[in-house]
């Protein structure tokens, strides 16, 4: 558009151009208002807002930056590899194949270190070996059981969700972030007393 | 609901679940695609991810944590005050009093110092006299001009806006972030040249 723009800037621009599909993507969590599903750019946005205000809770040596940027960028993938329904094993089968590919596609996008830098981030979450990942990861559960418990369980009732099944899946919290497990299994147990999850 | 849980807690989660309504109000710009507008949750989302990949053109000293944080927080307020089309010279008059009041409202239900902390960081970016702040607002200005001109210009065409409209409210562009106002010169003369914009 004009020569005296760099082609370093145009590929960022292309990127957050791109990026923006990411608000086209839903997920299978309701807003608390349960008004309509929400999707994965206010997800990550609310995550990244969670992260700040718990921040406390993190280990020691967690780093608030690499979190806050670890929840920006870990649902970017799905723009290409959709959103899969967490209790859904037969999805979930082909999904890290497919986000493999479309991590390869987004982050090139953006100038060579750039890609680097944001790509490295995406891996660490996704694998899930750090502090600070295993707190991000921690953040990421936390948030759909918060929703889930005060829609009053109307997306574990459709698909028939059980406890194990739900302590299954968030045990990340308590791997992550220990200090706030007992919240989330008052929030598990609660459900349960209100037959919103089955007991088995 | 669990003797167990702190009292902070609790409060923090309060926080949590009333930002929720982020995702329900709407502004005045529309997502690239065209098929809606965008709500203040997934725009926070995207200025915070534009922070991200567009740092390099920070002035040195800025700190990119606190510009994240800025701009996570800087639309909570809307949830009370509700968005204002910023070329609206009537309604934009009133705001500033209700944002105060909504700030005053919604970071109370963190606990004290959270509160103090995070309602700080709202009242540098609505001053705008750090470089962190002005950073800040730069990014916020540059996403809905790239979305305007992406969409071509259906929003500015919708209420007749004009070259200099558009310069003045995003002179804060030069302000905090210099290195990208050739850029939105650029978009702002190229919306001229296509009619999108009146050349007054």
């Amino acid at each position: 558009m004009n020569q005296e723009i760099s082609e370093r800037l145009l590929s960022q621009i292309r990127f957050i151009k791109e990026i923006d599909k990411l608000k086209s993507v839903f997920r299978q969590t309701p807003l608390l208002d349960g008004s309509r599903m929400e999707n994965d750019a206010e997800h990550s946005w609310h995550l990244a807002m969670i992260a700040i205000v718990l921040a406390e809770y993190a280990p020691e040596e967690a780093r608030i930056l690499r979190i806050l940027k670890m929840l920006l960028v870990h649902d970017l993938v799905e723009i290409d590899a959709g959103d899969t329904m967490i209790y859904d094993d037969a999805a979930t089968a082909g999904q890290q194949a497919r986000e493999l590919e479309a991590a390869e596609r987004i982050f090139a996008i953006l100038p060579q270190g750039q890609e680097a830098e944001l790509r490295t981030l995406w891996d660490e979450f996704e694998t899930g070996e750090t502090v600070d990942a295993r707190f991000a990861k921690a953040i990421d559960r936390l948030q759909p059981l918060l929703h889930n418990h005060q829609t009053e369980g109307v997306i574990w009732l459709k698909h028939g969700i059980s406890r194990n099944q739900v302590v299954d899946k968030n045990i990340a919290i308590a791997q992550g972030a220990p200090e706030l497990w007992p919240f989330a299994q008052a929030l598990i147990n609660d459900a349960v007393d209100r037959r919103w999850l089955t007991d088995t």
